[in-house]
């Protein structure tokens, strides 16, 4: 290896120590920190911040990357150097172009306004969270401005998370999935009662269900010698190396769903995590590629994995002996349609296949707005609560139902909720792959044979890491680019059979 | 407040809150982080220590020091400003004179020699960490001459936890303890069944155990609004903030000192660190004054509170009915007589008051050993079993008993174990000096009013944190020097009642 990539490695691998320092701060601020640490914390992860953007974006790392990157020509273009190199450029181009001060200031704001959020979501008291998604609408529209963009600022802050993605493609996909749902799901609505969700509603002792989980997520391949599960308001996976990845759920004793399948997708998150190529281990290319092909692998351990036929057919007959007074007697194919029950619901995370989308599309639209200032953070409640009376014909009663319910916002976090639909419509596509390319796969799963699904991601998604764009992943992967026909099919085909046509 | 003050310490924070951030990730670490984290553990934690040595001894903090030395004419003398002038630039030579890639490497050392000592102590295996603890024992060589000393290593390593310390002095001290401890506990030990201790083995339920203390700890005071308590294989305190102080503790089943002496100890060091002055949150002085300070407040709430009669006054009916089987038919005297029963113990944290010193003493002399080359790595056990069976009249069977029983060495630590028989003797200095100011004291105790003591701790010890050197404190809070005298009468005087002269 030439000496300058030495250098270079060397050099992103503190910067990649200290980003893994804040979010191990920051896993402990959701999971175990007392209440009042929160000041303190938050000047440490502001600390952090600023020391990594410092050192990534200071003259000596410039110079390091303009050293390899002239002896790049020795370097195999298809090799992981070639392509440390290429996303180093990348990445430090982007960084560059934010003044560390904005860094930092996004850090510190941050830590704060999610105590904030949290304090008035549980009292549903928006104005007191008002004043904080101010200054985070227009630390993101600075940010926006320092990144710059051809079209609109939207492009600047997606990009962050979906390489390559912008708002007008956005709104073409997000066109697309309005026309075929929202006369989907009403035709679903006027069939509600076609399925019972009582069995899901009952008590469920949490420790059992904790014990059944884990038994799941051992089978499924992930290993806890190399990661946990936690309890956390807001489930969510962090990865601290390729060894310490870990995920958070929540437990509700009256409602199986909410931890076992939160389970499941933040553990296909994880999967991914675990399962990218060891070698860069410590590299800017070790994380996942996108947040849209992230959520790809989330959303098919849940929905495709999770609520299908075959996962139940093998593990139905152990959750009735584990809840046997709630599920006893409820029969296989009523528990398979209740948990695939659609029904409008307020709370995104709650929402069913079909749906779930409409929530997206919502935020998308009013992300847009308040970014481009034409919508004010005094009038959004209101206007989130049109939305959700037009898309899903109920508008919350209260705000914590309604526009104070996801954590995102608080995070700082502008542009990400696209690419939880990105993330739906790749589940299909890369499943309906695995499936052509594993013709026993669904025996298999039948079977609580996981592996080969399991080997087949991590080959094909995993692996590469960051090494490949989302967009170029898509297409060597499923032959084909990112499209909703193959996900509409999905859906109507599935829904159609539990609702009838 | 001049303004290169105000720039100091804009720098010396962000110093501090890296420091900060590398110990939740030692605090992960030990409670939380799964088995296979260890080594991208080792690398996060050895880029904060790189880092922050950087920082902290960078041409940049040496000027912005300087700068404020310059304007300290204009500081008052006995204020905090001109307290953090002058600890900064003691810490800032001393940090100076270590190489930062020196630093570093011990960082990681340590990291992994943990894993190896924990993995050694489970087997036995003292071979495979010998070649981890000779590194140390070369690393802690080179920090010692790279500090400096007058006239033994041990003095430029022992002044880095408790400033001013010297070997010379600490061989006189430790002289005069033996010359008293050792007829002291020979002539106990021969009457060794005047106590019996079957009360405290028997079965106690670890929940209950915990409930039990967690109820003890807060009416001490201990906030779990700015604190909490773990499992960890080895109990300790650590510190992340004024408001976010963690205790550690372990728990056996089946014998119920363990825990809750444990537990009390750990509290002690938590309420110095929460009781510092608020007003110093952040900075240098932020800590408590000296390793031997804080082991003085641990071992007072350990054993002169908790060993005492008054605080069972109050507790022991509360005990008896959370343990009723064990405890249930035990009478209050013969419980109090239990707890403070004498015997030769091989391991260190289970010593009793009278011998635990004689522990210190055989490590402190083992250390001077080492790093004078005197005694070789591969000849420390046979070293340590001799002078067991010297000092306590036992040699251990194994190793894990022996030479391997204590995580210190591994954490890269030589030097310390000393300071824990400055704060058996400093407990003792202060706790009298309580009941001196307090005539109610033994009542208040005796009907669980634990706030006089805790805040005449608060008020004397705790609030001035790094302002005051210890030599000085123990001056002016007591009157008198440290001094062995006010400690071994004290033990002469509690263990000649229990054990008849």
């Amino acid at each position: 290896m030439p000496d300058p990539l030495i250098a270079l490695k060397q050099r992103l691998s503190e910067v990649h120590n200290l980003n893994a320092a804040a979010s191990v701060l920051d896993w402990d601020q959701q999971t175990q920190m007392p209440t009042a640490g929160i000041a303190a914390r938050a000047e440490q992860k502001a600390t952090l911040a600023k020391i990594s953007h410092q050192m990534f974006t200071s003259q000596e790392t410039q110079q390091l990357l303009a050293d390899a990157e002239g002896v790049a020509g020795s370097v195999d273009p298809a090799s992981d150097d070639a392509a440390l190199i290429r996303i180093a450029r990348r990445d430090l181009d982007k960084a560059t172009k934010l003044p560390t001060s904005l860094v930092t200031e996004l850090s510190r704001t941050t830590s704060l306004a999610q105590e904030a959020w949290a304090g008035a979501r549980a009292s549903n008291d928006y104005p007191t969270f008002a004043p904080w998604l101010e200054k985070i609408v227009r630390l993101n529209q600075h940010i926006a401005d320092a990144l710059g963009y051809d079209d609109r600022r939207y492009d600047a802050l997606v990009d962050q998370y979906e390489t390559g993605m912008t708002a007008r493609v956005l709104d073409g996909f997000f066109t697309e999935l309005k026309r075929e749902l929202l006369p989907l799901t009403r035709a679903v609505f006027e069939r509600a009662d076609a399925v019972d969700a009582s069995p899901l509603h009952g008590v469920f002792d949490e420790e059992r269900q904790r014990l059944f989980i884990e038994g799941v997520l051992t089978d499924c391949g992930f290993d806890f010698q190399r990661g946990r599960q936690d309890r956390a308001v807001h489930p969510f996976c962090t990865s601290f190396s390729q060894n310490d990845v870990r995920i958070t759920t929540r437990y509700d004793r009256e409602f199986l769903p909410m931890a076992l399948f939160g389970s499941l997708h933040e553990m296909g998150h994880a999967l991914y995590e675990l399962g990218v190529d060891p070698s860069l281990e410590g590299t800017l290319l070790s994380n996942g590629t996108s947040l849209g092909v992230h959520e790809s692998q989330s959303r098919l351990w849940e929905n495709l994995v999770g609520r299908g036929r075959p996962f139940w057919k093998h593990y139905y007959s152990r959750i009735q002996e584990t809840f046997p007074a709630s599920l006893g007697s409820v029969a296989p194919e009523a528990f398979y349609r209740a948990i695939n029950r659609v029904a409008p619901t307020l709370i995104r995370v709650e929402a069913d296949e079909l749906t779930y989308n409409l929530h997206i599309v919502l935020r998308y639209e009013l992300e847009n707005e308040l970014l481009e200032g034409r919508l004010s953070v005094a009038d959004a409640p209101e206007a989130w609560n049109a939305k959700m009376e037009n898309y899903l014909g109920q508008a919350p009663p209260t705000d914590t139902e309604g526009i104070l319910q996801d954590v995102h916002w608080s995070l700082g976090i502008l542009g990400y909720f696209p690419t939880y639909s990105l993330g739906n419509v790749l589940s299909v596509q890369f499943f309906e792959q695995a499936r052509a390319d594993l013709p026993q796969m669904d025996d298999d799963l039948a079977a609580g044979r996981f592996s080969p699904l399991r080997e087949w991601l991590r080959e094909n998604v995993h692996r590469p890491g960051r090494k490949i764009d989302p967009i170029d992943l898509v297409q060597k992967v499923t032959g084909n680019p990112l499209t909703p026909e193959v996900y509409l099919r999905y859906l109507r085909t599935k829904f159609g059979e539990i609702y009838g046509r």
